[in-house]
């Protein structure tokens, strides 16, 4: 979706939340901690505008952020929008899922004009 | 454990978790996004220091951070040391768990020194 200096955004391919975004750090780190200040505000300026191009654009009940890669160790950031009716809502999206969830059309077709609005909102 | 000018920082009672930190704003916003950006940096200071504290004192494999607020939409971080024998590892603690784990003494007790370096990092 965007490739910046110190990180790039990736749509994540997951049928049940459409909308969901990441944010990768390019140079490799295991924790934000062994970020310099300069290099954590850089990447966090990029994760919130992400936030909000993905709130503006998909209009969910809440913006979940995480930043957590225990598989991964390497920093990167999931944002996710949720929705009442989405398969895990109210619990995180890793928990089980509380209900069989269709994901509405309109949905599936805010997520597919994300990827301009988060590169608008980058791109000065 | 720590109340700062624009938020607190609290230890959170997960018998599984020693060393788990809260950091909850104190004045009510719903997201990350309806904060403004000087708002946004002060809290996130706040966070990644108390990332750090929580690293050097518990050591753990991997630290998690999240803004969910699913259940409670007021800005809030969850600050999670991981370790590869925990009750959830490699998952996220809100998953499904992965085995019966037995917390090592040692990281209680590491735990129960928390509040006293969070705040001596926050407190100059």
């Amino acid at each position: 979706m965007w490739q910046g200096p110190a990180c790039r955004v990736v749509a994540v391919d997951d049928p049940d939340y459409p909308g969901f975004v990441r944010v990768i750090l390019g140079r490799h780190a295991r924790e934000m901690a062994d970020l310099d200040p300069a290099e954590r505000d850089a990447l966090m300026d990029v994760v919130f505008a992400v936030e909000a191009a993905v709130r503006d654009a998909m209009q969910p009940h809440k913006m979940n952020l995480a930043s957590l890669g225990n598989q991964t160790p390497h920093v990167h950031w999931h944002v996710i929008p949720r929705y009442r009716d989405d398969r895990h809502f109210p619990n995180p999206v890793w928990a089980a899922p509380q209900r069989d969830a269709v994901v509405p059309e309109d949905r599936r077709s805010r997520a597919a004009k994300l990827g301009p609005a988060i590169a608008a909102r980058l791109s000065p």
